[in-house]
């Protein structure tokens, strides 16, 4: 039905009505005190949701952007770092560390399992040169709907002492708990269409002082991407390039929003939305790519089990239901369908869509106990 | 007043209602038929103000991020490059193969003069090894409102065989004609905020396949602005990193809006606002920085005379009548003010300038014909 699209995708994620309004407001000059208080109020904004008193700068450039500034500005080339990679995030940000000639070493686990803070550990250990000049960690993988260990792989970067911890909080940020400062992170990338409500087009990056130390001998060329820029110009409350201006405004309004639910609200208190999907999935007979323990906040991977095919139930969800869920990436494609649950994601939201699910499998004659997904696991 | 802010400054320009819906619109997944045949549309659109078969590429980025793509995807470190330098822009891009490592020769015009297409003559005949690789230039220079003679500097571009042409025509593009495949420009920067008449936030790249073939061996490090990526993924009709959604529905529907206007009408036939912009100016007794045969489409930089002074004028302008005019640029801070008049810019919002800044002036005691500035010069 025309206009009745419900998003239940990893991004974009549904945008509140007052922010879709906020952005259709006419554009002001960005050069502008008006601008100025609107950007600086959203800044202080951004700092509250990470939990920080580090910079958080904003580009007008999607989550990649942003988490290749974040890599670049603070590294030069030959450096040596680790790269977790078990999924089509953690590839990427290996993909970038070799674009700009860095010394990648990428520490691997399938695609649904969680990377190994073993592994992390036994590495930055064994570097008693202290070589390793940063490590690279995405903390929902949103291939697999998998939630790194963040906090225990950061503990072994700390005990480190040289490598600074780049994490990409694309589909983590407002959907988990980041404590950027209590934890010491040093690079946190995330991006607008997530857990943020708003469109895409911004990318936000927070960094740590020990970051800006870095920088002032990281050689790598860049200048659009140069977080230094940005650094300057927003303590002066504007921006060295021309910024997202409409964006910028959604997001304050978005942002005001979160704060009004605060902290503990949107870090999805159990019973999370996570937790009733993954209930729900269970007892609707589908398999799910990542266990429980490592499950990731934004969107959960559904393996359909023999019988059914991921494509067939997105199809009809679509069609039935105008509902989109996201299908599987690369060597996944076909193998899972993900189920997004971060944003402007409400209980009500996880009950259609659940139900949704179970009219849809009862339609391609799946056999399970009829109302097995939503009633008894509701999130209450 | 509240929401009576008149943009007259060179970008963002003013949005149409309609844009501003298409942008407010609830956003859809960017893996879908239906953003593809948006996104498809709006590259078709994007093409025929290009006036070109070339690729033109969408990236959520400001016009530098555009610019910087099309300058680093073509060029490796140490390429000889010749910059022309007679602003703000022109600078930027200087500095931008600074950092990059580029053999970067600035060849320099005051702001408010052209830059000499006989420097350039000169520049590239000597240069018989064929060491230069690209020559780069402004073509509207918004700093200084200065359209330099992209067509004769280009034509030199073309003798001599091996550099590619790189035009920065973020003010020029859609205000001014620039027919990239009839003069043969290789690569084209422009931005969504200036006359295309949406929001800040997207940056648009044309191609040419000799840019193209430089690409096949060009080795600046480069991923999130890898123009590569982009075209390899636009032939699919979708965008190898998350694109802007919003910006991009508001692109197709200012672009329709522009097509239903034709390609004659939005190049400002004579009588043009520029020119309606420039007599009037004179009328009142206010010198301009740049000659009317070096006029940029876009922007009008005014010179006050002595005894009145930029910053009051546009504090006046603002206070009095919610017109906004841009302020002079670093060495020019203080010293003019700019007009914009480009983007979804009529006829009578120029009268209506003109008309405030009359009753402005006369507010500050300057002394003139009353008229003068309007009913004499105005559009017909």
């Amino acid at each position: 039905m025309q206009d009745k699209l419900m998003l239940m995708i990893p991004g974009p994620t549904p945008v509140a009505e007052s922010t879709l309004l906020a952005l259709a407001k006419a554009p002001i000059g960005h050069r502008t005190p008006e601008f100025s208080a609107i950007f600086a109020d959203a800044i202080a904004k951004l700092k509250w949701l990470h939990q920080t008193a580090n910079d958080v700068l904003i580009l007008a450039a999607s989550g990649t952007g942003a988490m290749e500034a974040g890599i670049i500005n603070f590294l030069s080339k030959g450096d040596r770092v680790l790269v977790g990679d078990n999924g089509k995030f953690g590839e990427r940000w290996a993909e970038v560390c070799d674009a700009y000639g860095l010394q990648t070493e990428r520490l691997r686990a399938e695609w649904g399992q969680p990377l190994d803070p073993e592994a992390f550990r036994v590495a930055l250990e064994a570097d008693t040169a202290k070589t390793i000049a940063a490590v690279i960690v995405t903390h929902s993988e949103t291939s697999a709907g998998v939630l790194n260990d963040l906090e225990t792989i950061n503990r072994h970067v700390k005990k480190h002492g040289r490598a600074l911890m780049m994490v990409d909080a694309v589909t983590s940020l407002g959907a988990t708990n980041v404590p950027v400062d209590a934890w010491g992170l040093d690079v946190v990338a995330s991006g607008s269409q997530k857990a943020y409500a708003i469109p895409p087009g911004l990318g936000f990056v927070a960094v740590s002082a020990k970051a800006w130390a870095a920088y002032q001998t990281a050689n790598l060329p860049r200048y659009y991407l140069d977080l230094g820029k940005y650094r300057k110009d927003a303590a002066k409350d504007t921006t060295p390039f021309t910024p997202a201006i409409n964006l910028i405004v959604a997001l304050q309004a978005s942002l005001t929003q979160m704060q009004q639910e605060g902290l503990a609200n949107i870090f999805c208190p159990p019973p999370t939305a996570t937790n009733a999907t993954r209930a729900a999935m269970k007892a609707l007979g589908l398999g799910l790519l990542a266990d429980d323990a490592h499950a990731s906040d934004a969107i959960t991977a559904v393996v359909p089990p023999a019988g059914l095919e991921a494509e067939k139930i997105r199809k009809a969800l679509q069609q039935k239901f105008d509902i989109a869920m996201a299908g599987g990436q690369d060597h996944l494609k076909g193998k899972v369908f993900r189920m997004g649950h971060l944003g402007f994601v409400s209980d009500r939201d996880v009950l259609t869509a659940i139900a949704a699910l179970e009219a849809t499998l009862q339609g391609l004659a799946w056999s399970f106990p009829s109302g097995a997904g939503s009633p008894r696991q509701s999130p209450t």
